[in-house]
């Protein structure tokens, strides 16, 4: 081999490395999403068994947590990557940090559905969890599709979202205090609640920091303490 | 300069670099560490303005987090660390998303100290509230203190602080519940208190996520999902 070959084959090598993290991310994400699916599904057909798994299995997404580290570090001590491809390798640093902690919310949601299971189902809030549930459920499918793609409107989109989700938070919060005001004995079941949405209300966080790397790695600037506004005043579509 | 200088100037450069990033993290901790302070005294006093201060004061902790993040990509980038060269700026990395956190956490509770400022204080909760933030309060300066020194037995020191604060917690939620059950007029004070607590158990968890960024770049291993028991036959104190 002459030195261009070598070269060539280095680069070919490097290219190859950076395909697999990005692939290891999606495969983490993909766990991470049947996670929050089970999850949310235990909750709403109060069936502890699919919450039991989940539970069960969460070792899985924390066992991919370390190994995409390891090849991230692997990666960078190996090909000493510079400009965007450094960028990446941060990027799915911090990607998979916060995806090992949504497959944690994932695994505390599971845990109130095992408990409430048990007992009858409460008032017409749970129709408003399950709501909650499947718009954060879809808002992680768009940030891992933004993700794949690394398509930085995707990504504005799943900050809009974490603001609807937000709102909607509140809203369940405080119509569940109303009930425990007017009926002290569901404190308990109403208090399991509050901690679920909560739950969904941080993957919602998440998500959105996932957005924020993407628009890291894509344009170069860190975004995560930039106001939404900004962010779509700078890079948004025309 | 002949190439031997060149390679001593160098990583002096480099060792220089390296201590710049400790110590900038551990300034940042300082930061933290007063915001915590803070918002625990303005919860105990009653003092809505130093909570205030807490929340005027988050962005600077945010501003710390950004450039520590960039002077890491730099290091990488420029000085293509290895072995536990590249241990310790992914350590950085890690523990400054950490510390960032738990200023957030600290807002929380700031927050909730501005709105109960205004009521009367509540059942004796308050006095253990108060209790656990001292307890948090002195977790945060314990593995700030292991961060500094890349002290392991410190480390594990704070990982059994954890589960005291995670017992704790656990009772305050309880007897908070009974309170509510018992006089449901006192529900939002009592929700803002378990918030708090919840933030400050959040604080617990996060301090324990450090000392597990520090056995990792002490020990070379990655230890974030091994059990206590299993991290101090490996590699605590005979």
């Amino acid at each position: 081999m002459d030195q261009s070959d070598l070269m060539h084959h280095y680069s070919q090598q490097f290219n190859a490395d950076l395909e697999t993290l990005r692939t290891r991310v999606l495969e983490m994400g993909g766990l991470v999403e049947q996670q929050l699916e089970k999850a949310i599904d235990s909750l709403k057909q109060s069936e502890a068994e699919l919450g039991e798994m989940v539970v069960a299995n969460d070792y899985k997404v924390n066992a991919l947590d370390v190994s995409i580290d390891e090849l991230c570090a692997k990666v960078i001590a190996l090909r000493q990557p510079t400009a965007s491809d450094l960028r990446l390798v941060l990027t799915v640093i911090k990607t998979t940090a916060d995806l090992e902690r949504i497959g944690d919310e994932a695994k505390r949601v599971a845990r109130m559905a095992i408990r409430s299971a048990k007992t009858d189902p409460g008032p017409n809030l749970y129709l408003r969890i399950e709501h909650l549930g499947d718009q954060v459920r879809q808002m992680l499918h768009r940030s891992l599709d933004a993700f794949a793609r690394m398509d930085v409107d995707e990504a504005i989109e799943v900050a809009h979202d974490d603001k609807r989700i937000d709102r909607e938070y509140e809203s369940i919060m405080r119509q569940g205090m109303t009930y425990m005001m007017e009926d002290p004995r569901s404190i308990p079941l109403l208090m399991d609640i509050i901690w679920s949405a909560r739950a969904m209300e941080r993957i919602g966080d998440r998500c959105c920091n996932i957005s924020e790397y993407i628009i890291y790695f894509v344009k170069g600037k860190d975004v995560r303490h930039t106001s939404l506004e900004q962010i779509e005043q700078e890079f948004g579509r025309e």
